[in-house]
């Protein structure tokens, strides 16, 4: 990011929000990490949404004043004297500050409305669980006296899915239930508690050899943007990804073992690395959001550490077309797969050459020399993990097809600076909405075949609103398709306005023949699309496990997978 | 195989079976495929079980008699009315033989029970689908008419999964529900009805340029030892895995949809190649074993035909200890997998390397002088897949890891005879029965830190028996852990004799903590074990979706899976 702005420069937000403010819970990631948008960004915004410096002048619904709930607590006294006798005194919280704090996630919507102090759904009483017992004694009497249980993990839901919509209680995993359980070498796996963080997985992995004695170094392999926030447990029951799946895998791929708290009973899996001894229970159990029981612990399958071998690349293509030829042929040719891969359409590729600083250099006078048109061309960008001669050889073939595609190559140069802003961009978001500037990604799932039809169909929507930006790319893709990332960037006045915009990229979404999310969940948010996109016969499915798995719904009621959603907010299919 | 026996030869089978015959339905595969053991195996067994060339003078029970069934029809007239009406006149068939032939699979005890004439549990009648159109209205008439539903695919179980136990019908796939669907270049994937036998899948996706105008070849890189016998359908419904998983999957891996005719409705999986919306349904649907519906469509995930970069490889290892260490090595390395992996323990090693003649070559003597000792060394075999420089690169990393654990090169030779062998060694059980001699096979999923005490605990056992072959290998090989195949070939006087042997085995891998299967399933046959193995919770969701889609359990009823097995048959944990 380039502090040098040659004009005015917005007083962007760089301040530690005040403590127990709604802004110290809707800000992102460190209260005193900051990031905001370089001149090049800065002049496309005023450009594209037709705004002025005057515009960036004064800043609204901060959300600096001091959470207040005014929500009564419903449960009976001797109900949280019970919790005190299970989890001890000082790890239950009734003030209103913990119990906000656990209710919002990281979704755009959750900030909108904290700034506004709108409170709507908290849980009576926070819990900080200090190991699995204490879960299991607190789902047991919670299923006897019917009070709805949340678990709150990290914290970066993008789905609703952590609001407390039936009151009751939020098991806090943080303070305490993020311990290692077992570290296994010869298995390559490591058990951890639902509530490690991301972060402290992967410094426990790399500093493997000093913890555990082990022979090397090891890494999770997982690396979603919302790292710093998320947990292991948040990761595992919504099925997430990282951007580096393409060649580590999905969550779903890495778990080997899982434990969950139900009120039917407690649910482990098996430990081994394949079997054929009926439907699988990880499946059955992750992406369950919290609906089915509490996640307790997870082994998951590791990989060494060897950021030496990491080969990075970027190209630039020709158009759309040419780029997803290219992208298919890559992961069709069994070669491996490359670890990061990330493929923007061409708004996407404009704002990205201006914020990796390549607008203006040698690269982009070439790019224009060599017919590599703004608004066709694609950047292609990533990184190569793996033992050193298989990451070479990831590059080389990946080379060949590239410019078998007629694509440039770009140097490592963008994917430098794509790297640098990787785990910081959500920090992004709120320096923009302190201005009324609403950015949000939506994701979604397609094959190779419907990629095109989906791409323009829900950018034709995205672009029918004047004034906005709307950038897209792939990433975590597969020999059979790929996942599909939408950006928007837009000035808007009201937070209903931003809701309809945003259910109308979900219609959409769902309108093309695309999967409602590849890795985000479906939470509350999406769930009023979820019985139109996979049947009525599928929900069925899920509603029978719930049913057998809870049958009060006292777990993360209130909307959660269309569980108990009323009728009138599903969404019936428009098209 | 060396046709040139020295001294006496026994007549192995070599026959055609007689026409009716119960031998025409135990024969595995081609009615004029034969299989005999070479001279060195049958000194082996002579030696090892004790017998004499008079041993092998007469044969016994070879179930040439014609089948009689001697089981009343229970369904009624109209019923059976019902199906010609559905299905059409010809069909339906009622006679002994259709009904017996689809009833048994190919576990040495269906063997065992049709030499002697012992036919127990098989449909009323046997009807043939045309399309999924008359399978949907046969689950619905069956569930209004409370008919037991049994479908047979390729009948290679060896799990009991087709005995008829209730009677009623069994849906015979293989004479018209076998078609391709679409075939899908784009996103290469093909959809088949689940009939569509192995061979004729990879004959299909092999000839895909002239077929379907493809631009390539395609192999569908799930390739079971039972291939010549085995079914799309079977592969998905018991979770199959091929001989060449290590680099292309377990079939779950390949699966991308389905659809299941459930009595509860039709159930289809969304066609995304990753998806993040709920608990996956093609996990949920995979390995019910026709429990839970009828599996009607799949969609394979497919791969590029390049037999032209496969390269071979075999190695000795000098301890069971140091093969292990460099199989979990090869897999933890990270530079891709091998296709086919295959480590065999002392005993096998000793079999195999007569049985591929290597026994008294110059690689023979040079193990010898190195010191490659005889009940010690290991025999590793296998080939890459994939890319050219991808595949070239594993054999050199995997050679590496081989050296460093002391191993030595024995050139492609072992595994150019143990190819020749791969899909016909099925063949050579019968030709043994025929003697009183049994061969059965059973396999398990273990962690590399499990995988010691398991393979000495399961092979105590097996060798607590005097005069008898126990073979141990592993392949399906993961960065975790692997399949352990525990062979076993013994002379036994009576099918009582095998049963308690063959439970011991279970009830063994059990004990030192294995899981009950890897790749064949649970059926009938190790149902009894499934509720001390997986726990009592986990079967309950099993059950729980058992009576979503079939609360009359219409579907496979009679002990698959320990859905409705009477207590007394269920194993209790012994130690």
């Amino acid at each position: 990011m380039s502090d040098k702005y040659k004009e005015f420069r917005p007083n962007w937000e760089n301040e530690v929000p005040v403590e127990g403010s709604y802004r110290s819970i809707f800000k992102w990631g460190a209260p005193d990490g900051f990031k905001s948008p370089n001149e090049k960004l800065y002049k496309v915004m005023k450009d594209k949404f037709n705004l002025t410096d005057d515009d960036f002048k004064e800043k609204i619904y901060l959300g600096n004043e001091k959470v207040e709930a005014n929500k009564e607590i419903a449960l009976k006294p001797e109900q949280i004297e019970m919790f005190r006798k299970i989890v001890g005194e000082e790890n239950v919280k009734l003030d209103d500050y913990s119990r906000v704090d656990v209710a919002y996630g990281m979704t755009l919507y959750d900030s909108l409305r904290l700034r506004r102090g709108i409170v709507e759904n908290i849980p009576d009483v926070v819990l900080y669980p200090r190991d699995r017992d204490d879960i299991e004694k607190i789902v047991k009497y919670c299923n006897e006296e019917l009070i709805p249980v949340y678990v709150f993990g990290g914290g970066s839901s993008v789905t609703r899915g952590l609001e407390a919509v039936k009151g009751g209680v939020t098991l806090d995993l943080r303070p305490h239930f993020n311990k290692v359980i077992e570290f296994n070498e010869k298995n390559q796996t490591i058990t951890v508690e639902a509530g490690m963080s991301g972060p402290k997985l992967e410094e426990t992995l790399n500093n493997a050899v000093k913890l555990f004695g082990a022979k090397r170094a090891y890494t999770c392999g997982h690396f979603p943007q919302s790292f710093e926030g998320s947990s292991v447990g948040g990761w595992v029951v919504t099925r997430g990804a990282g951007q580096n799946s393409t060649y580590f895998g999905k969550i779903e791929d890495m778990v080997m073992q899982q434990e969950y708290v139900t009120p039917t009973g407690v649910i482990v899996s098996d430990p081994f690395p394949a079997q054929a001894v009926g439907p699988s229970i990880d499946h059955i159990m992750m992406g369950s959001e919290g609906a089915y029981g509490v996640l307790t612990h997870v082994t998951l399958k590791i990989f060494r550490l060897m950021p030496e071998n990491q080969r990075k690349f970027s190209y630039i293509f020709k158009s759309w077309e040419d780029a997803q030829a290219a992208a298919r042929e890559i992961m069709q040719s069994q070669f491996g797969f490359p670890s990061v891969f990330r493929l923007s359409d061409p708004e996407e590729t404009d704002i990205a050459l201006k914020l990796y600083s390549v607008d203006g250099t040698i690269l982009d006078k070439m790019m224009s020399i060599k017919g590599y048109k703004k608004m066709e061309r694609c950047l292609f960008l990533g990184f190569t993990d793996g033992e050193t001669k298989f990451t070479k050889n990831v590059k080389k073939q990946l080379h060949k097809i590239c410019k078998k595609h007629g694509a440039m190559y770009l140097t490592s140069y963008p994917t430098k600076h794509w790297e640098k802003g990787r785990f910081n961009d959500p920090y992004l978001r709120e320096a923009l909405v302190d201005y009324g500037i609403m950015i949000d990604t939506m994701e979604c799932s397609v094959t190779w075949d419907s990629m095109p039809k989906v791409h323009a169909g829900v950018r034709e929507f995205c672009k029918s609103r004047p004034n906005t930006v709307n950038m897209t790319h792939m990433s975590h893709v597969y020999p059979q398709g790929a996942n599909l990332y939408f950006i928007f960037i837009a000035k808007m006045d009201t937070v209903e306005e931003y809701l309809d915009y945003q259910q109308g990229i979900l219609d959409n979404i769902q309108k093309y023949g695309a999967s409602m999310s590849h890795h985000h969940g479906i939470g509350k948010m999406f769930a009023p699309w979820i019985e139109d996109s996979i049947g009525k016969n599928q929900l069925e499915v899920f509603r029978a496990l719930k049913k057998h798995f809870d049958p009060n719904n006292i777990m993360n009621p209130g909307g959660t997978m269309a569980f108990d959603l009323p009728d009138e907010e599903k969404r019936v299919r428009k098209y």
